[in-house]
């Protein structure tokens, strides 16, 4: 194919054949060119492009839909590219595991499954890594919603080969306290913000965090202060100190319910949110959800950190998180991926859209 | 005069005549020119320069030396020149009360006393306002002791007519606690450093400040946190904070019995002095200096915020603060001074130094 992606050579060929077209997020331009026109080329599938997304459908006709998402941005390169197969078979570089890996699966499944038992929806999406006013599947769902239309979500991102359900929510808001300044010479004339601060870090430190199940699988929250700031010179008495405090919270809550826990938490003080994402539930009661874990043959777990799942979620499509990478490689210098696992996750998802 | 200073108009005019040379700290150079100028045309004192520093001394050979000192630089201008006399006689703009009101004075004594009681020394110096490392009364100190010497000296800062004697010690320190960082939708895996500093916040905010009598002067302390700093981005468990927290203390300890006493505040804490300058003793036991506090007639007071008075301290010299502006007014856009206590400042001190 010259130039352009062979989707007929082995997923971790294609892998690594991905990893080395560099694509940092909102320069994805090159590597979807190649998507688009690799899927153009397979005449059992519809291509759409928006942007740097790419998506693909089959149009059979099947009773279930299901939508295999992948994005195709990483972080910014860490001097870790061109990639590197090792001899243990270890393919080394930015992206192999987030989530270039995921994304070779998903070519690989849209070029050899031409009459899947389910109809497949292949998207491809920018700017994951980002702040989310760029995020190509959010832009997605606001443009082309009817794109994304489905049964179940599978977003592959990378899960060492287990099946994450739903995900947590996250919300942040400031904590704040205000004082009167003074020069610290003469402090009784001023009101030290700081040390007003007191009772927020004492409540923080002494939280104990919900652990909640929900379909089997356990949501652990966590309740923690991420950025203090406050003071203006070494002679000055503070008028202001700000806590920022992250809440993930259990999908079992809205973001309203989760907003009123942290408020209850800081009875007394100004809170005000900065942004907030709502959680999924994993729904793995559904039937197409629980036909795709049975395929893959390991018992779920609960997903932590917030994802694209939660996108799914807002457009009533149960989601789960399912990838062949190691999601604590994910943004570092060593990131890499098991040849042998991106296989696995090749055969698995096969063997659940031919069955 | 022409251009140069008129030392025999009245020393409120005299004042608007300073205020109205531009000298911003490190800008002092034209100032410090004009007020060499005028004070080398007396053939009664001896006149020598260090950079934007000038000093004049009588050489009378009398029993005793008295030093009056001023600094020559003010903050940045806020609008507020040139310099603006209203009905009520009072005189508004940059440096005003802080202090070109008290250099005036110095000027006046020094052209209208060509033999008074006592030795006379006149101190104008540079880079009062900005760090410590610029101060002109400082690198005086350093390179010309000699020029400082005296029995008693009075630094003509802006007391309101008061004597305010000796000043405090200041110090600062970090306080710091460390963690391990985490993603913050698993926090269990780290350790929150900020939610770590609640006990220094708390006891900061328990902290009774002792209140130290000298004297017949009383020192309050005071013990504040000024700035706060933690934190990475808003999904990162932090690893580190600080906190700088600034003891101003009783000149009764010295710099290392402050910190001491710092360091036992913050118990079980990495405790790491950034800096530190020592308080002064107000010295009024001294004859000089008593004879100074009864020609004012005023009671004198405690110094609190720290001054250079502490520099003349260091050298040996007892030193008090008295000069005619009000200090709560400096650095501030509507600095002023009335004209008629720079006229009784002059009085007094003529009347000290010629009774």
């Amino acid at each position: 194919m010259g130039n352009g992606l062979d989707l007929e050579q082995d997923v971790a060929a294609l892998t690594a054949q991905l990893v080395d077209v560099r694509s940092v997020s909102r320069e994805e331009g090159e590597l979807a060119d190649l998507v688009e026109a690799a899927l153009a080329a397979l005449p059992h599938l519809r291509v759409d492009r928006d942007g740097h997304a790419v998506v693909a459908r089959t149009g059979l006709g099947r009773a279930e839909r299901v939508v295999l998402a992948g994005h195709l941005d990483t972080v910014p390169i860490a001097d870790n590219l061109p990639s590197r197969l090792d001899a243990d078979g270890v393919l080394w570089g930015c992206g192999t595991s987030d989530m270039k890996a995921g994304v070779a699966v998903q070519l690989k499944l849209a070029a050899g499954l031409p009459a899947p038992n389910r109809d497949l929806t292949f998207v491809f999406y920018d700017a994951e890594e980002i702040a989310a006013e760029f995020n190509g599947l959010k832009r997605l769902a606001d443009r082309h919603p009817d794109w994304l239309a489905g049964d179940f979500a599978v977003l592959m991102e990378p899960t060492d080969g287990r099946v994450d359900g739903g995900c947590q929510g996250t919300l942040r808001v400031q904590v704040r306290t205000t004082g009167r300044r003074a020069h610290s010479a003469r402090s009784w004339l001023g009101e030290n913000a700081i040390h007003k601060a007191a009772p927020i870090l004492a409540r923080l430190a002494a939280y104990e965090p919900r652990r909640v199940e929900i379909d089997g699988l356990v949501y652990p929250e966590g309740l923690n202060a991420v950025l203090i700031e406050g003071g203006h010179a070494g002679n000055v008495i503070p008028d202001s100190c700000a806590v920022t405090v992250n809440y993930r919270f259990a999908p079992d809550q809205s973001e309203d319910e989760a907003l009123e826990r942290v408020r209850g938490v800081f009875d007394g003080f100004e809170v005000v949110l900065t942004d907030s994402a709502p959680g999924a539930l994993p729904g793995l009661s559904q039937p197409a959800a629980a036909a795709f874990v049975e395929a893959i043959g390991t018992p779920p777990a609960a997903k932590e950190a917030w994802t694209d799942v939660a996108r799914f979620s807002a457009l009533g499509v149960p989601a789960v998180n399912y990838g062949p990478g190691d999601p604590t490689l994910a943004h570092t210098r060593e990131e890499h991926v098991r040849t042998a696992a991106v296989r696995e996750a090749e055969r698995k998802l096969r063997q659940w859209l031919t069955a």
